[in-house]
């Protein structure tokens, strides 16, 4: 399944450590890109570059400065579904075994405060991670382990520079490129 | 089982954000309460505090400014298990089993970016989330998700003033204190 994040409402004054941590968590749980709507920050795509060109994904897709409106419609139009997180939305227990089994193309759109009403009705749907406040990080990485059944959690990278050996204490690494 | 998530590294100048979202993940995926290490943050505990008064959460404890080494030394010396989540550690899918039916008072340490050996060597277990940089936030919601098997995601602040009615399109909210 090609899976993309798309990030709304990213402020540069306040969001670049919040919206890096959306990035890298899509990269690291599975998904083939990220997409900033509205700005370009150098700096958000610049440390997922970095985390990219040293644990892999050279693959991985960053696109910034998109019109969201038009990119979910034209996400659509090719015949790709679109799921908001949101905690007002649906259990995702309702429906993310119908989205696993069912859908080739996937956009996950993950907001910032306050997400225009727009987005709600042009998503075929809101899935809520809980019905709590929590975060849009958290919201992500949990639906994408659900998606994929924790199986990306074992993905590699192929063209990583560095790799982590698992151990029980301390930190093994080893240089594979 | 009682769950407490310990927040090291904190530094208020870069972190408000992160932490925050660290601290209502805890909130919301079912501890019980939250400790920050080394420092008090006033407004970080300030939106913990907002959130709980309207989301309900009177019970969820919020500590600030304890020495993190004495804290986990205290906890293990009073039979409770601690886990680090980091990505050099362990498999979670070779531990969450044993921890979810034997341990009943867990505390969660998740790091910023640099850990102390220390930690690694105080924990019970490093567990690693992905071997892959990402999040702390996604993380320990994933870690919290696991351990629930979900059931987190239905849980219910009895305190709460207002409660979210899962709809498929735009927000629903119902008054019920």
């Amino acid at each position: 399944m090609k899976v993309f994040v798309l990030r709304l409402g990213h402020r540069p004054t306040r969001d670049k450590r919040i919206t890096t941590h959306v990035a890298l968590t899509a990269r690291a749980f599975g998904a083939e890109g990220f997409v900033l709507a509205g700005v370009h920050d150098e700096k958000v795509v610049k440390s997922i570059k970095k985390v990219c060109s040293i644990w892999g994904g050279s693959s991985f897709k960053v696109v910034t400065g998109v019109d969201p409106i038009s990119y979910i419609n034209e996400w659509r139009r090719g015949g790709g579904l679109v799921v908001h997180l949101t905690m007002y939305g649906i259990k995702v227990d309702e429906v993310i075994d119908v989205l696993r089994s069912s859908c080739r193309e996937l956009l996950i759109v993950v907001g910032a405060e306050k997400v225009p009403n727009v987005i709600y009705e042009l998503s075929d749907y809101n899935i809520a991670i809980g019905h709590q406040p929590h975060s849009e990080v958290g919201a992500l990485a949990v639906f994408l382990d659900r998606l994929f059944n924790g199986r990306e959690l074992y993905f590699i990278y192929s063209d990583a520079k560095i790799r982590i050996v698992p151990t029980e204490k301390g930190k093994r690494v080893v240089r594979i490129g």
